[in-house]
């Protein structure tokens, strides 16, 4: 019995003693969990019960973005130590199929992802992780930071996919926080200016606060005028698409230059219309984003090297105590909040 | 004044004398026409009047699939001498623009294309053209081939973007003139298997006839399903999606596998839904085809080498006398025609 | 025990029992070996008694390229069935290890590969290894070809490496097993045309008699002539320098175009000059092969849809009880030579 | 007649009156010089009085970093007015040439640069160029730093050519100006970490100023020890080249991850002695630089937007009037000195 954050049902959370068994094999290691972020998923699944087909049958536990420390390590594992301070990717996939042996392990479809059901999550005072996925964090890098490696990889994942060349003019369209990141990760990858459009002001002003970010509120202005303001009417060289809104879809081809890239990050629920002759007069290239895979090294690497701050996002930390409290204030959904947090005590 | 095949509004055509000056620039090399093919987008101006934005408001010469012979050669021009048997690009862009420059002319958006408004074709016998887009052809390659360079060029473009890998398997939705190119450059350009989908009999039997390609009739089965058997439920390496209907564009991501590629090659008219998440899901890259650069060489050098014959889908040639005939055919698109060519006297 | 052909110590073999144990894993296969082709790597081990740092030191069972039956799986394996006829990566990572995560398993440094000292070969009736390296033939594909599946694979890495695109003109330098594989993949793999230099005119016949294939015979014409004339002074799109000799390798930018792709499959033993500036001067890309990742897929595709017949370079095949007459014919190097098999009986 | 620095011969300067005439083509501007840089090539020019194949056998105007005001605009002329405050690219294609088309002008054979024998160079009051090849500065981007763009063109053509992933960690081999210049511009263009080993003390100190910039000097520790310290034995992804030097470049191997990357951007004379096999091991990429091309764009983004501040790279401005004196300092090398400018008087 672990005591855990359990969703048993659709709109219904316990904080309570659970059944998990967990075996540390030869690969694996044990990590007394520190701090865990509350994600836009966790929410839904409170929330709505379910996400496209994977529905929550059985109470299952929360969270998957987490960093902690190593307690305990498999007889195989060479690369970590107990007391090591670790961040973990929350999806393990068969590291023999197909994907995962052309490194795309993401695209594995057997991946198990935490807190997807029936997985169960991280919220729960310890976990055991393959050591293939875990992976050690700088001194000067926070367990708070570390719990943000998760969603950042996301961004890191888009900008990668991007093929960012140094110099770069990009637009981010979507200020939440897959946004956001991806607007960081964007210019800490090699843009020299991005922009970020929406139309919640309080949102812009949390990002427009760094360095590099310069803001479009589409109350004001059509993002598409003050793109091509912007770069002389030749358009930006990579459009990131993360608000999964069908006008900012339908909408891209205007943003981009001849030649320049596109890439979806949002993920609207159904089909929506696209501008396919839009995207071929300017040859577009348009790239997706699942997860991501190879990602949190490089992560780590930029928030270790100070490149990227991603304290500013993180809006409230509550005690594990308080986990119900921290997911209802999630669910609010404040345009001032980007990232909640739920902090363990050290066992 | 020069004879040529005039489009003097929508529905009406004439081979008659025109007013037409061209100037022999230092640059520029002057060309007997000898072979014409008619292209879709020429039998629409035909049918319609216009292209999207291009309306035909003044009368214009059709036709810009070509070959002919170096009549004169402008000062300047080094790789070219009269007599050389050549076909042409029928896009002339500045070269000096900002598209130019990074190698990607097709997208220059001050680009003049043959044939379309207001900008005249070469269904006339003789035309002067740019001698940096006018290509040399290998003895054994002949004017009807030469002709083919254009459309084949298309096909060409989608197998370049797509990076087909060798030993790809690749799948082609819509066996039309394009469908039928785009199919036989991913085969020359390192496919191990071309699967054609197609609700046309005729056309798959035309295209099916060559060694690698294989064809599917969705009539019989969901291409969906035919592309999942022949890959163990893992999907085709790169979907080239050249048909431009609206299903097949919503269910293009059934026939990728994880990772793989789309190339969107069709022009529907209007937007189409797209399925966005399950792009996502497998993280398919998508490519925008417009038009081709950088293409003839590679074109001519893989007719030459008889890795590619054309001469399969040449359907019918016609005289130039006969030009008002042979549109009128194509505009019936009979289902065993792929190209209809028009042949000009020597001079 | 189990019947081997065992490298005692450098120059000398025996075909003997040998103690070798193999048990069967969750996740492993168990083989029939039908055919084994013989390695220049098997045969530098017999005449040297080493590899770089790899000494032979205990005796060893030599062998790496084969074909089989399955006859028993693994609880775990899905894929593959008893009686289905496979051939083999001869090489096996650890597939947890950050090499493999990328989707490099080939420069994992922790790679076991078969017939490199201490590592035993697959010279003998039966062999256990991984399902995950073990891939299923075509009917139409037999165990001689399957056999040649790996050393093709080291020319369909070279050609993957060039990121060919259709179309392009290739030149390999070195006429070698390897450079024929490297020859045969890049012309399969989109290359219009693939000129071969050699010195020795057999090697140039053998590989000549392909079509798409032109020779160069180096004593007649310095191949920098000879692809400067062909390109009209351009230069080839692709150099693969297969022949590891230091004069090639100090000649290759004046093979390669302006912006050119340069391979180094060869390997010569010590450095060698190589003349940065000239590789400079037209900003060529050099690109270095080190066995495969992610190949036999394709491979095993491209010789299954006919597009490529290695058959013709299968010169001789002994049985398995004459496997040191078949090395010993494999010593002599006769320029007729290129590969020799050894055909084990079914059991 | 202009004022000019000439270089009569080899060790020869004059500032003097000079024949040049120079007219303005409709695609051309007429430019007031502000701030010319002093390059290492031009002091070569100065003191070998030839590089390689260019050998100054007449008088030559000197100079090719450059920054001005536009002055006078021809006819066709867009993008530029008069009063702009401009950088050049000093090197002119033929734009037709079939480079060109490839939008790889610099490697265009018929490329025209300044002072380059027997083309003059920038060290005059006024100049002619093609406005295709002059670039507009940001209000807040100073001449000095507009003259700082041609060198700074070659690192970014060093960043892009590497194909830097965001977090990647780089080191550059040789902290010469050119070594700095790739230095700044990998770590801007998404590098997480960039090391710079050298020698000199001095220049480390200069470069290591910079945040994300460390330092390794090689009298204290080898660089591929400290490398491999730094890097948990994996090494760098990208290892830029930047010496010349030929244990440098027969070193690189030991200093790069498997699968990573190699950019030789220094240029040794003579051809070097490269070690194949350990490129091989790793499956290196290995990528060559000659100058730039579609880079002057980004280059001046990156400055504009203070990603990249090079003004702590500017050594000594000097007036005109003491061009020779601002050479003979060049020509010293001290190590304290990174660039030395010459300033012109506004007209």
């Amino acid at each position: 019995m672990v005591k855990a954050l359990v969703l048993e049902k659709k709109g219904e959370l316990s904080l309570r003693d659970f059944p998990l068994e967990q075996t540390l094999g030869p690969a694996d290691v044990r990590i007394d969990i520190r701090t865990v972020g509350v994600c836009g998923s966790d929410v839904h699944y409170y929330t709505h019960g379910k996400i496209g087909p994977f529905v929550v049958n059985e109470p299952m536990i929360l969270g998957h973005e987490a960093a902690g420390v190593v307690v305990e390590v498999g007889a195989d594992v060479r690369h970590l130590s107990v007391g090591d301070r670790v961040c973990m990717e929350p999806g393990i996939p068969d590291q023999t199929s197909r994907a995962s042996k052309l490194g795309i392990y993401n695209v594995d479809p057997s991946v198990q992802f935490w807190a997807t059901p029936p997985v169960h999550g991280c919220l729960t005072p310890q976990v055991v992780h393959p050591a293939a996925f875990t992976y050690k964090l700088p001194d000067n890098v926070s367990f708070a930071e570390g719990a943000m490696v998760e969603p950042f990889a996301i961004g890191m994942q888009s900008a990668l996919r991007a093929r960012i060349q140094p110099g770069d003019i990009a637009v981010v369209t979507g200020a939440g926080p897959i946004g956001m990141m991806t607007a960081l990760a964007a210019l800490a990858g090699g843009c020299a200016k991005v922009f970020v459009a929406d139309l919640a002001q309080p949102k812009l002003d949390i990002i427009g606060a760094y360095d590099g970010i310069e803001t479009i509120n589409i109350r004001n202005k059509p993002v598409a005028e003050a793109i091509a303001e912007a770069t002389d009417g030749w358009g930006a060289d990579v459009v990131f698409e993360c608000s999964g809104a069908a006008p900012a879809i339908l909408g891209v081809p205007a943003l981009a230059r001849p030649g320049g890239t596109v890439v979806l990050v949002g993920m609207p629920v159904d089909p929506v219309p696209m501008d396919v002759v839009g995207l071929q007069a300017k040859e577009l290239r348009i790239e997706t984003v699942f997860r991501y895979a190879n990602i949190y090294d490089r992560a780590i690497a930029l928030i270790g090297a100070g490149k990227v701050d991603l304290t500013p996002l993180i809006s409230a930390t509550l005690p594990f105590e308080d986990s119900i409290a921290a997911f209802d204030r999630a669910v609010e959904a404040r345009e001032t909040d980007v990232k909640i947090q739920i902090e363990l005590p050290a066992s």
